[in-house]
């Protein structure tokens, strides 16, 4: 897919993921605090929205926020280049920024959710939201009380896959069974220098990093309902009692269980199974979808039938598939999640949703 | 496929699986006590394997025995019919057996273990193999005494396809984590009079009916360490206090953890998920296999990495298999058991194994 096509599906509006007439030429800004390696994917993202753009990138260090700009802008470039800002504040002042996306560490999350929203931007923030409930409720309540909305940056919520999953459910049965694994093996490096194994930026570690998108996936299929019980053992930690590696288990009153399995440690797995009493789901890219033009999941049902004197397995499997591309296209999730938060701060003033919808 | 082919397929014996030459016609006699629905399926394991055959069926009741008779040999007939005994002592005393087959519900296995070891026959005896660990090394311990084999009915482990698997572990690096679901969804008339819902007959429920195969499978993939913590969750069961439903976990001194779930609630799934630090094995069947006349595991590999401004996902999977039918032929993991036993009963008075090997 060339750069040239790209700019050209980037400025087409989707009409399946907007409410906007095509005559409509808003464009949400925003500004990007930091430059993580995630930001990078959100760039695209901005640009393939078709509703958003990049403002400007603030820094501590100017020149790092220009790098950061330079680099995005050869690959794929705004007609109107970002600014590189000194300092976050200088990004939340500016009347050009309508919504600040947020990829600083989950320590640092709070402090600039909270200053974003009495600047009256809206929020995207990276996951997870921050250390603790708590902190969380916090976020939330200043999001309110300023009117901008808050939207957490968990791209498969967006997914047109997700959506089809969701009217899919209803033929598995009750769930009985939720299980997950979201793994990643990191190097040396990694484990020397990232942010994700220090307790100052990252103390949730793996389970912040990855268990977030199981717990995620898990709540989605139980409609949000909250387990009676759970249970996580940390398997692996390091020094700084970082996790590296872990296994939880909730229970939830209609008596389906789910087990999750995260880990810095294991080799690259993003593994779905939701088990109902009917039938079974399951999927290998529940994150980070798999290249390509089409997601999908597949419904298996299996039976074990005596038939004369032999036990058979009788075993079928539908897959289900949605046009959406997995990655670095309008169609992409990635996209939607933007496209999504532009066209509720075009809508205005807003506020979180009371609760969170499956979709 | 036909009778007739069976006929053919069985009288020839499988190089593969056997060390005797063409010309020997050693023939092991078994003796079936009791006629469990399971027991048709080895009625025709042993005709495929060989070198076996069924001696007689034992029942309280001859007329049942005969009735079981009538029914198989009316699908696949001996040359030589069983005959139907009346009882289990009987069976036991003749000259004719030289093994023993023991599907009576695991409440009463060890009773008829110990008298079978002690009348000098070789044991294969349905899973689980006792109540209790104390139970089980009671009949091992009386099976060394005898000089006679023991042998427990899990027929997976006498498939080509966990050869295949354990030449394929290494190439997964060190195990991290092992998933592995067995259940099905059992009907009313199963909750209300299948022994296997009675505290008298099957004590153990779902976790010795099915939770077995994933504890079996577990430990088998860590080449029998035994975990250093288990923890366990009945997650229903009935008013007897049989387990319908049940999640487990092992936490093993390499660090491995193993997840696993058994239930009679939940739709037919026989998932198997091994993950190790750089790639993970998959299958859908490692019980029951599918039909056909292959068996396979994938091995997926997948890769996450950052590509210009994408995070792309690279994927692929490996696809490995043997030639071998799902059930009721010659090469399947029932026929492979039943021959093993059967080639161990020949080579004369024989011991346990003094521990498993992986195969």
């Amino acid at each position: 897919m060339s750069t040239h096509h790209h700019l050209q599906s980037g400025r087409r509006r989707l009409s399946s993921h907007h409410s906007l007439d095509a005559a409509d030429d808003y464009v949400a800004g925003y500004a990007i605090l930091g430059s993580a390696s995630i930001a990078r994917k959100l760039w695209k993202a901005m640009f393939m929205s078709g509703n958003s753009r990049v403002v400007c990138v603030a820094s501590r260090d100017t020149a790092r926020a220009q790098a950061f700009i330079d680099e995005c802008q050869a690959l794929l470039p705004f007609p109107q280049a970002p600014e590189a800002v000194e300092g976050y504040e200088a990004a939340l002042a500016r009347d050009d920024v309508q919504c600040v996306y947020i990829p600083l560490p989950t320590a640092l999350r709070k402090e600039w959710v909270l200053k974003a929203a009495a600047s009256g931007k809206h929020v995207l923030v990276e996951k997870p939201v921050g250390l603790n409930t708590e902190d969380v409720q916090e976020m939330i309540q200043a999001c309110i009380k300023h009117n901008v909305h808050l939207m957490d940056g968990v791209m498969f919520m967006h997914s047109a896959r997700l959506q089809l999953l969701q009217k899919t459910l209803p033929s598995l049965g009750p769930l009985r069974r939720i299980n997950s694994e979201f793994c990643f093996k990191a190097n040396e490096a990694f484990f020397q220098s990232n942010i994700r194994c220090s307790s100052a930026t990252e103390p949730l570690g793996c389970l912040g990093d990855l268990g977030w998108y199981n717990i995620r996936l898990t709540l989605w299929a139980m409609n949000w309902y909250l387990p009676v019980r759970a249970r996580g053992c940390v398997l692996k930690e390091n020094a700084d009692g970082v996790p590296y590696e872990f296994s939880g288990e909730l229970l939830f009153e209609s008596g389906c269980s789910a087990t999750f399995f995260c880990s810095f440690l294991t080799h690259e797995t993003q593994l779905a199974v939701l088990n109902g009493e009917e039938a079974s789901v399951q999927y290998s890219d529940f994150v980070l979808p798999l290249p390509g033009r089409y997601l999908y999941f597949d419904v298996n049902h299996q039976s074990y039938q005596q038939e004369g004197l032999d036990q058979v397995v009788h075993s079928y499997s539908e897959r289900h598939h949605v046009q959406e591309a997995g990655y670095g296209h309008p169609s992409a999730q990635e996209a939607c999640m933007v496209r999504h938060l532009s066209d509720l701060s075009r809508e205005g003033a807003g506020r979180p949703p009371s609760g969170p919808s499956r979709c």
